[in-house]
């Protein structure tokens, strides 16, 4: 599956349903982005920690999966460096950080109006003979 | 703040925005958990990565914060294990691992049909002097 | 590679200059332990960070590779929970959270005088067709 | 403690027992190296994952201590890319990601012949009152 095209990609139920927004600028790297809406907050009144997590974790999944092969999240870890505000507009940033046949590693910074709030790291397992279900046409969803 | 009460917590808006339940069983301990959407699966019709860390993170933020005094995420890492189907209940369990005055680990399992998914684990830093917000009454929401 | 016989393995050359001792209980299970000395402190005069990610890295080592077939650390962390003196003995306990035919998941407890004095969560790619070199008679060393 | 003054700081007994040479160039930074002697490697010929951790994690606690307060390790992961071979020269550079007065999270790369070997995020937590043992002249050992 080599990398000859543009990634045409499918948002996932999921993406969709906590209002980001995607593009793959070039294969292995990725940019998610969403408003901060009040019912993304924790208690505190700043972005659920779940809510940074699943912005970057969004980004990773596309830059993993842009080969064009399936990439099966094994691993992740966040830090949290800064707070924010409802009404912000947050954005994830993949870039590819090793890949081999077999596996991937996606480092992923997290910025808002403070610059970066959080970073994100990502490791996969590729099945390398396996289609990824987020490109145009193949979702099973 | 002694640890005499109950904890009685608020959910925050994310949870709620998730459909989380949660209770407190004791300080230091609890348990979220929610019935698989399809608005909450990835393009293989799985949870996705992000709403089992929200899970997670949910019940590691109510065990963290249960002793009374605000506890801050540092960090947070995840491993995944098997897959899920829309329908499954879900759930998370915090214990907490180590505390001291101004720090926290906790080590989250994260359950469904399957048994053991994904494990979660979370640190944290304490601000003894200053009330969480997740306790009933605290909220700044 | 059937897990029938015990798994005889050899101790690879940095475990053996780290001065540690090993045995594997079972399949997907071992223990690691040492004598802290003061070539093994930082410079408060406990073990250093290193000392102890290296003990749990080799009991992760040899549990992911008792079943025979070679085992890949794709990442790893450590929390780091109470400090230690010299003479004390450390001893790391690693058992197999999850197994697939090619991922792995390992959680080692690390315990001193003073109980639990950190724990580590390691992830290997498995190569089910390659024999381990930690089985005695396969060394490259 | 004010960064007006270059930091002048005394390797560890574990960081001299593996053999490390560092420096600091900057506050919140520092570089870390070592040559790969046969002592260090693992079964497959290749740089222990715990020499690896010691490298960087001997950077992280360089980087985080020059700034004269004392920096405790709180959590740290290190995910690993390419192998390496005995005579290599292996290099960890550590960069500040975050700092407060209380918290800082750095980020260190570890460099061989094969250019990024592995890359380590390390979480301290920051006593501001107390002097760092790592200052030349305030050593415990």
């Amino acid at each position: 599956m080599p990398d000859t095209q543009p990634f045409a990609f499918e948002l996932d139920p999921y993406m969709r349903h906590l209002g980001f927004a995607a593009e793959v600028p070039a294969p292995g790297s990725a940019r998610v982005w969403g408003v901060l809406r009040p019912e993304h907050l924790n208690s505190t009144g700043s972005a659920h920690g779940g809510f940074l997590f699943s912005l970057a974790d969004s980004a990773f999944a596309l830059a993993s999966n842009s080969h064009g092969a399936l990439a099966v999240a094994l691993s992740a870890h966040i830090e949290y460096f800064k707070t924010t505000r409802a009404g912000e507009r947050i954005e994830a940033h993949a870039r590819e950080v090793s890949l081999t046949r077999r596996t991937g590693v996606y480092q992923v910074e997290i910025r808002a109006d403070a610059g970066l709030i959080a970073q994100f790291t990502g490791t996969v397992y590729r099945r390398p003979d396996q289609p990824t279900p987020l490109q145009a046409g193949n979702s099973a969803a």
